[in-house]
């Protein structure tokens, strides 16, 4: 089934990586309603004066100028739109023993970013831009019970998961055997007895991040199946960081110890 | 005047903190409403083994049962309030004075967040709660063209805020000038010609760092006033992180690199 993503970033980086089909691609025509378009564009991320860069389309495709009303009934989500939407085939998952032969490609370099049930769609995709950011490998996770790559996803990583490799695996336990039998140390995300510092965790050699949600942290049966756990001090009176951002710090020092 | 606040960390962390007065405290009464105030109650941070744990009450406040349409109607924020809201005083804000006298108080451990024009309460929220967790001297934001400390902020930073020294400054060039002044080095987290990597620089000493919003990053002229810039690297196809996510990291660097 065809999805409608919207947003400047999402549109333009699904357009350059190429991955999906693309069937239409939608912008409010600012010139026919110039007091309320504009308003309708004026988001946190939109840039007026990058509102004329035309994307590059794919053969066949032309922008079709439309009033701002129209995306709002298709994209459902009020102005984050920010003018511009496109349809476009569903997001290109790709398999386990995909992401495996991946993981063997980087050898040492290889980088797996594990999510076990994170429910919040800009949580998602706010870890999703840092993965995309630290240059991970692929991304694994579960096939339900778990947000899937969603148009709002998609928008809320600025369109970083056009351009990564995510893996639907339908046991989550099992995949992290096979990333740790192909190779990788895998370590949960996660404050507990035993718990190593992430900074003083070598993070250098293939690794596998397990981060799990924010309520409830990693599930104990795929938490059993890590080869430990890695903490990140705290020295206030909160007890956790949000998801994305905890993820984001471990996936950075790993960028760090790799001196890149 | 008196606002709500709502969810049950930014509640709870209200009371712990003790620095805003307490008006009243609702929380919805399950038992009446078995069916909807459960489901009311199930957010994504709902933690249902908590419910019945009586946070601390400032004597002559008690806990008023209420139906969960009640809470709706105070909060304004559908489900998320996860059955539990506060009438409390304003935030608390301090001075620049106050912040100057902290810094020079925690010598070389100083470490003070500039937020120039950081407009989403998701993003500021998360900002906040990491700035807790590392244990800031002080956050320093504008007092006009920013988001407030607002209920939403509060709920997004899990409570964090309610622990934090938060400065609204009316110049904001000038509140970078004194902590200059009281010894801090500052630099603007932004990616631009001659930005140091973050890794590469020294931030052990009194620190500043001037976080922007997404889209503009750090105004010009705030940046003029700064020691420098610090950037972080990016290995992928996307040009920036998330400006919560990006803050974040330096200051859990800044953070390794004290030793704590």
């Amino acid at each position: 089934m065809p999805e409608w993503i919207y947003g400047r970033h999402a549109v333009e980086e699904a357009l350059k990586a190429g991955r999906r089909k693309v069937f239409r691609v939608l912008r409010v025509d600012s010139s026919k309603q110039p007091g309320s378009a504009r308003d309708r564009t004026a988001g946190p991320r939109a840039d007026d004066s990058q509102e004329g860069a035309a994307p590059v389309l794919p053969k066949g495709v032309a922008i079709e100028r439309v009033p701002a009303s129209q995306l709002d009934a298709l994209t459902h989500v009020g102005h984050h739109h920010q003018g511009i939407a496109a349809e476009v085939s569903p997001f290109p998952y790709i398999g386990l023993s995909d992401t495996i032969s991946l993981c063997k490609g980087a050898g040492e370099r290889a980088l797996v970013l594990v999510l076990d049930a994170v429910q919040d769609p800009q949580n998602f995709g706010t870890l999703l831009r840092t993965s995309e950011a630290v240059g991970v490998t692929a991304v694994v996770m579960l096939d339900r019970r778990q947000v899937a790559v969603t148009p709002a996803v998609s928008n809320a990583s600025a369109g970083a998961v056009e351009h990564l490799n995510i893996c639907l695996a339908n046991n989550l336990a099992r995949a992290i055997d096979e990333l740790r039998d192909a190779g990788l140390w895998v370590y949960a995300l996660q404050a507990e007895r035993g718990a190593s510092k992430y900074t003083s965790t070598d993070l250098r050699g293939p690794l596998g991040l397990v981060v799990g949600s924010e309520g409830r942290g990693v599930g104990h049966l795929v938490r059993q199946h890590c080869d430990g756990a890695l903490e990140i001090p705290m020295q206030g009176k909160i007890e956790s960081l949000n998801a994305a951002v905890a993820g984001s710090i471990v996936l950075y020092e790993a960028l760090r110890q790799r001196g890149t």
